[in-house]
């Protein structure tokens, strides 16, 4: 019976504030629905054996603060929960359904290309899984990740990104900050200052900042982070991008890189390398892994595959340098695993048929097909309006646009007709920076998503920019879509 | 060619020492295997360009190292990796798979029961996810977990564990590690103080102290932590297992759970309560969780499927309180997913479907027999020799040793005959207790596993124990087996 709740009747709390919140709590997690009927004073004293003061107490309470009302000679009836409370907290529904069930329409340009990948194969290998390995199913993974998977990821880094390691090296966790998790308690606490590139991937950074570590902004110069600046700052830890940049998509030059291991040298410091999304390069030579180049022993290299296979899936992967390795085998006995060993069991398979490979050489023509299409059409039609930058990698492009404009308006317009644009740095940044995912569009979509595109930018010229501008909050940071990294 | 290393000529790293680093990587991750011919100094000059005494150094340093070998007239060679470098961190198998493959046996106990799991229906409802819900799978998850599993949650918590919460207050990630991870960022400052229970559950205080947390260990007194010694820690949050006290097995009393919940209203503090396995529960009425009883909004409630379902998945939940919503809003745009959707939204097939109900009752019925058997047994043949402790519940027997002996004698037996034991407290507690976990033991091997359990205690008795204790290390902490948790 529902109005039967347990009350503690020598407890410190008093009766009525029991009663009060049973109700509360009922009527918030739908128990009770609005329009249902409370019983009356009269009843609910013999249901609960509590006087009729205490409840004539609970239920004013109630309705002074919207849960209830009463209905002259009826009862009291509960209220729609939009009155009682503030609207409920937007935490419970990603951005994209959020905007999807308020728009009722679906983000076009996030997520993989729609046709990317293959569910039945995947399907397939799957139950194969199931079949045949029962009894690796029954008991829990290994903390670092299962041995077959290491395997295949170390020869296919080995010939796609020039990585040297041994399986040994690889741990496997449930995407890159549960890793830098794993990380960053490992290393030592006079280490925790840590410099990254500005702009760059806050997800990582909101990590740092979670385990006390200081972070200093450091600006990309002549194609990645400015070494010297780094130097100055006596950190000993830097994380960067260098074969992408995320988000302006530069290549870190050879030069550079070489600065960056004798810097980490010198200092006896480390790198941490994102190397997020390499593989899909479509302009030039491909650039290797900084991990390649070190010979001391100071890269720890982090990938992943949610922006290559299935962002459904989450399986990334960090190379510890072998120094490092002692520190983890201690560590190693406080984890415990987070990748799905499922998954992993699976996409090892994937690999070791050689699916991987295929599906790579499948996905860069799909995206470099798309960043063509996409590059010439804005450099065509909208030439005046924005600049494009970082067009020879990755899947997304930077928009710089051209005039003082208001960003939020465009992303607001953007949005609207469901497209995702993100702003890149703080709002009081020198540039005028969006960040355009194309992964997400159906190749049938395109001509549609362009020319809803170049609206929006077009629209915009026409906006009061700086008004809205001045109206957007502080210093707030990109929002940072990649979720799926 | 393998030799033709990147040299940077006018680097600060000498070029000899490059060379070494060069040719020790190949060695060490497998390219050079034992064995393989390195070339003579003469054939290295001509591939490199380097200095004769350049390449005669970096040969010297890798021989001293024990790296390769000169054979008189013939050349250098690679050696075997175990002469150059002390035995690999073991770091890269679990200690299960380790055992396994050092003893060619496997564990027999641990993991989960082998015939619990239905396969083929997994199978069926991934494949159902796969070809239906593509749409889903091409976008990362929702970083609070899938709406259509945590409907679920909510219904069979309420059912089964008298938790009430609505879906929007649940949390979803790859385990509870990944979810204290998550919760302890949000908590205020000066609240980093924890009470934990004496002896507990290690692998969730790792994550206390990984983020900077003071941790106060509280005695165990009358069926859980001793609430008086908890207010005068000062501490503000408790971590406890009130439904089946890991590792010792106790329920706490109502009373205490009264005496807790009014010292989080006092304390302005908040209780973890970490519901483990509580569905296992074979004598007595069935323990509702202390959220159930919660009318303050002061309890975090945290559960886990590894050990009722299929330990390969990684799928945790914490239901937070709603004062705790606004601030896991701020901090929710700073995430990304951690558990796979792909298991996710499968998982919430199988809950919706009703199979889930039917598997806790058939694994319920399966443990209960094993938990029967084994009780029953070691009372019969061993009863001068343990107390078994625990029995009402979970899927682990505590077993008190009656006389003064080696427990790391006995957990070393245990392990040649491929049995998984673990100590209880550190090596200093007055208590001679380990825990024994049930749930891998086909039914079928249960005979087997008893009968030389049986003479692995027996034969203690004429180990001469005290020897041994005084050689284990210190005031070494339980290994905590609930990897999977």
């Amino acid at each position: 019976m529902i109005f039967d709740f347990p009350i503690i009747k020598n407890g410190k709390m008093p009766l009525y504030l029991q009663l009060y919140k049973n109700l509360r709590g009922s009527i918030r997690d739908g128990r009770l629905e609005a329009g249902a009927r409370i019983p009356a004073i009269r009843e609910m004293k013999e249901i609960t054996g509590l006087s009729r003061t205490t409840i004539e107490n609970a239920y004013q309470q109630l309705m002074m603060e919207g849960y209830i009302e009463s209905r002259h000679k009826v009862g009291y009836f509960v209220l729609p929960l939009e009155i009682a409370e503030p609207p409920s907290p937007d935490f419970l529904v990603s951005e994209d359904q959020e905007s999807y069930r308020r728009e009722g329409k679906r983000v076009r340009n996030a997520g993989i290309d729609p046709n990317s990948f293959d569910f039945s194969l995947w399907r397939k290998l799957l139950a194969q899984v199931l079949r045949e390995e029962n009894e690796e199913l029954n008991r829990s993974g290994d903390v670092t990740g299962e041995m077959a998977l290491k395997q295949q990821l170390r020869d296919q880094l080995r010939r796609d990104r020039g990585v040297n390691c041994s399986p040994d090296q690889i741990v496997i966790g449930a995407g890159v900050q549960v890793l830098l998790g794993m990380l960053l308690p490992m290393l030592p606490k006079e280490m925790r200052r840590v410099g990254v590139e500005d702009p760059g991937f806050v997800k990582a950074q909101y990590v740092f900042e979670d385990y006390g570590w200081e972070i200093v902004k450091i600006p990309l110069v002549d194609g990645g982070i400015d070494v010297k600046q780094l130097k100055e700052t006596k950190s000993r830890l830097a994380y960067v991008s260098p074969s992408h940049q995320y988000p302006t998509g530069t290549v870190m030059p050879v030069a550079k890189r070489e600065d960056l291991l004798r810097w980490a040298e010198e200092e006896q410091g480390l790198i941490v390398e994102d190397d997020y999304d390499s593989y899909l390069r479509y302009a030039g030579n491909p650039i290797p892994a900084l991990q390649g180049m070190d010979q001391g022993d100071r890269v720890i290299y982090l990938g992943s595959f949610s922006k290559l296979l299935l962002p459904a899936l989450r399986i990334s992967y960090m190379i510890l340098p072998r120094p490092l390795l002692r520190a983890f085998q201690e560590k190693k006995n406080r984890l415990t695993p987070s990748a799905s060993k499922l998954d992993q069991l699976t996409l090892a398979r994937f690999m070791q048929e050689g699916h991987y490979e295929r599906h790579l050489r499948r996905i860069r023509k799909i995206y470099r097909k798309k960043n063509l299409l996409l590059t010439e059409f804005l450099a065509k039609e909208a030439g005046d309006l924005v600049s494009v930058l970082g067009i020879e990698s990755g899947v997304h492009l930077v928009l710089e646009i051209k005039r003082e404009v208001s960003l939020d308006q465009i992303m607001k317009k953007a949005r609207a007709k469901g497209i995702d644009l993100e702003r890149i740095g703080s709002v009081r940044s020198a540039h005028q920076r969006l960040l355009f995912p194309y992964s997400g569009i159906a190749l049938a979509e395109m001509d549609g998503v362009q020319k809803d595109l170049l609206e929006i930018l077009k629209g915009s010229e026409s906006d009061d920019g700086a008004n809205e501008r001045a109206e957007s909050s502080g210093d707030r940071e990109s929002k940072d879509s990649k979720t799926g990294k």
